[in-house]
């Protein structure tokens, strides 16, 4: 099928951006999240850092500071490869409809992964349901790009 | 020398797509393949996902469930960078077979190193001629294009 | 707004790709100096790892290799969103002046952030202010991609 050129003064080059730089947004938010937790908590992973709180320690296993840690990972394992593996998505003339969906809905699971893992924790499937969806949507764009390159 | 566009219709950029796809289908098979080590040891990060398993319990140590979180980020510290230079070593005009031999490369010891890692754990250097064969393919593209910069 | 077409062959495009490669080449620096400390203190993380040094153990609790690894972790956090956002951030028609002296304090605050975190430790506030001097430059490219997209 092969990969064509992208209209980058179109419309679905202009959502992808949109959606892309908004999951961007969202790591960036884990700083002040994580920075929330530790200051809470007065934990912190250096004794440098620990020095710049009256009651600072240091301290590499609090749950509630982990908990971010954890749902920022997370992020890592799949936000980036969803900007990389879209870019090349993009070039496969995919429909228009059903492109702006899966951005859509990748936004929208990310966004409540953190909510329900780091902000306010909740019971499975919560997360479960915010993972699988956004995951499904690199999975599908993965698949389409393998196949496009055949 | 300077940078040139990329003919997204050409065989250079589909052997890139095909690679970078895979690869970012190796780090999407970590997300099973932890599950799998999760279910079978009934360990799990949180109180709310331990929940979903008549045994399960929160621990962060299990030595066979770290090991494949190991592999998982040792993944996030190369692929995402032999995708984001590769977009730009395209541009450096690099002979054709160079570069997809250096893709292929990639590929094969990526997926090696997973395996040797995390499936069937082998004695090294399995895992280090694994690593540093993926490791030199993003040194050598990343020194390209410094030098395409100048 | 909206995007238009990056001019490969620019001016602004080959700053943003050296700067891009130069601070991915940083990343890749993590290798030895991860190396350097695990052989300095015969610890590893692995079995297998551990059976090449001859007093070697296996630990993921040191603290002059955990240090190293979380300056690692946090270009991680950091690094890959900044050379993926800068793709659209291209795109946004920027300042050529404003664009390349982000990309330069970018790239100057991350060296500066390894090396004050995992080379030669300093107190607060060194690592904080380059962690948010690269931050910051990351944050208006992302607020200024979303601009464009509306």
């Amino acid at each position: 099928m092969g990969f064509s050129a992208i209209d980058y003064e179109g419309e679905l080059f202009s959502c992808f951006a949109f959606h892309a730089a908004l999951v961007i947004l969202k790591v960036l938010l884990m700083v002040p999240l994580t920075a929330r937790q530790r200051f809470a908590k007065a934990v912190f992973s250096n004794a440098e850092d620990a020095r710049v709180h009256p009651k600072g320690k240091v301290s590499l296993v609090d749950p509630d500071v982990e908990r971010v840690r954890r749902a920022h990972l997370n992020d890592l394992e799949n936000i980036p490869f969803f900007v990389l593996i879209g870019w090349f998505y993009l070039m496969t003339n995919p429909s228009l409809v059903i492109a702006k969906n899966m951005f859509r809905l990748f936004t929208v699971c990310r966004y409540l992964h953190t909510f329900v893992y780091a902000v306010v924790p909740l019971p499975q499937p919560a997360r479960g349901i915010a993972f699988f969806g956004a995951f499904l949507v690199i999975v599908v764009m993965t698949v389409s790009v393998l196949l496009a390159a055949f």
